[in-house]
């Protein structure tokens, strides 16, 4: 997928440049400066049947995942999910498997208060595209840019879970019976962070939703940042399904690599830091510091202390 | 398609309703109050290879329609068009065929002054996704209702041409050399019909672009307005090439059925008749007075002062 993630720059050559376009192409959401009160917040994925998740996902959960991981940019955003247009391309009608998607497209919708305003059905092999629309208080956004040397890097929940899931699907591994539908839940029903994403918005210098994997993700916030980084290998948070699946290095590279996380990744400064986590500890959610920025412009991992070399699978965004 | 028209409904069962969702799904647009001075409309159309135009179609022409199905829709509301996200699907890099689709789109983006805000390109079989937004004045908007009987109906353009070139394409007709051009430029780049758009905010009392045939989108005004209309058949405009190159009664039926000419279809009151064709004469686009709404809750159609009876084909979004 790296030479589509490479095109992006044909859509960046535009002439027009709007005012009212605070943040264009290139981070989780564009930004819209449309009212003297609030920002809007507006982002698009589409996922592609075999490709984006496995041919025999259950309509439910591709339903859930299609909102998930636009809802997850709207959290790494800080905003407030509000609006979603949906455009579904589906090789022919059946009612049963509509019916399912819809209950997962609207089982989050109605968690998050998001109304469905539009969108488009046509006939084709299966495709999602969803543009979620979400708010914001004027000038008051995260985004990849603004972490600085010295700040904080935390995490949301556990990664790699959703990589050990797909890893069973392709017979890469084998699970526990018992770890198979847990697992699976983190693949195909991700939880997108949003409460936690409008709380960062006091705190957090930078941030951006783990979809490509937390290496490549945070080459994502150095790269706009202008910044470095270093990860504590030992500090990034595993699952015991995972701890008891896999031995460490094989965790870990699954956890620095293997993405579908939608967990969220975010920089504070050491004056945020206690604000932070006193904030996060209302909302039951798990953030762990796994790491610090640095002036470096490049990413480091540590083990005991110790420099190590990181395996470079992730690092087809951030070496340009 | 019909049947991808009738599963619309699924998605209109949602249980979240939000205050600031002024239109929902349904019209051309949603529109949403996020300020106190204007609205946004928003539309999502996907153009599907082989479905939404045909498979040899070049690039540029796909880049360019894409766009313009999206703008017709705000043409349509009455609304200026802003900010675009495009989502496109295609099953290799091809950097040449990028080049042209990207100076398709941007073409009309910078003849409307619309910022392309953000995207996602994934692998799978062409397909192009496209949300647009615009602005209108707060509370100043056109939809499918608010046609009352005695309005008197207009269209933009010609009708038809569109549709002549695809059955020129797919051999059901044969054209003269000198027409093949100009026809299928009409299929390939409709021009939508923003500041017509614009201008109707102040006299129309509903409107619609048409995209799926003159019949179909009139029984969408109807419906959504609780009207029905008649038709006067000679006055329905259709342009030179047409006339030389079908007999009436089939050109007629291409201009009622065809589709795809994002020509406005809307209707105006005896009161505003004159400000209207006053202020779009500015504009250098023909608009044609081509009948009348009533109050039977059906579309009649007439032929030298003589009722006719029409070709059903175009009903099927009407005969509910």
């Amino acid at each position: 997928m790296k030479e589509f993630e490479l095109i992006k720059h044909f859509f960046t050559e535009q002439s027009v440049k709007r005012k009212d376009v605070l943040l264009g192409i290139g981070d989780d959401c564009a930004v819209i400066a449309n009212s003297e009160n609030q920002n809007i917040v507006v982002t698009t994925d589409t996922l592609v049947a075999g490709v984006h998740f496995p041919l025999n996902t259950s309509a439910r959960a591709i339903g859930h995942k299609a909102v998930a991981v636009n809802l997850s940019d709207i959290a790494a955003m800080g905003a407030k999910p509000s609006w979603l247009s949906l455009a579904i391309t589906m090789p022919e009608v059946n009612n049963d498997w509509l019916s399912e998607f819809c209950a997962g497209v609207f089982e989050l919708c109605e968690y998050y208060n998001v109304e469905l305003i539009g969108g488009d059905t046509t006939q084709g092999p299966l495709s999602i595209t969803i543009t979620a629309q979400g708010v914001t208080p004027e000038g008051k956004y995260l985004s990849r840019a603004g972490a600085k040397a010295g700040d904080w890097l935390y995490v949301t929940g556990d990664l790699g879970d959703a990589a050990l899931a797909l890893q069973h699907i392709n017979q890469k591994v084998s699970l526990e019976s018992a770890f198979i539908e847990p697992v699976k839940n983190k693949l195909d029903y991700p939880k997108p962070r949003v409460l936690v994403g409008q709380t960062l918005r006091e705190y957090a210098s930078s941030a951006i939703d783990i979809s490509d994997g937390l290496i490549a993700d945070l080459g994502h916030i150095c790269q706009a940042s202008n910044v470095g980084a270093n990860i504590v290998l030992d500090a990034i948070p595993l699952s015991n399904i995972m701890r008891d699946s896999l031995i460490f290095e094989d965790a870990i590279n699954l956890a620095l690599t293997g993405g579908d996380d939608y967990e969220l990744l975010f920089t504070v400064s050491e004056d945020n830091k206690v604000g932070m986590e006193t904030s996060l500890s209302h909302t039951g959610i798990q953030v762990t510091c796994i790491g610090q920025i640095n002036a470096s412009q490049t990413i480091s991992t540590t083990l005991n202390n110790k420099p190590v070399p990181i395996n470079d699978a992730g690092f087809e965004h951030f070496s340009t």
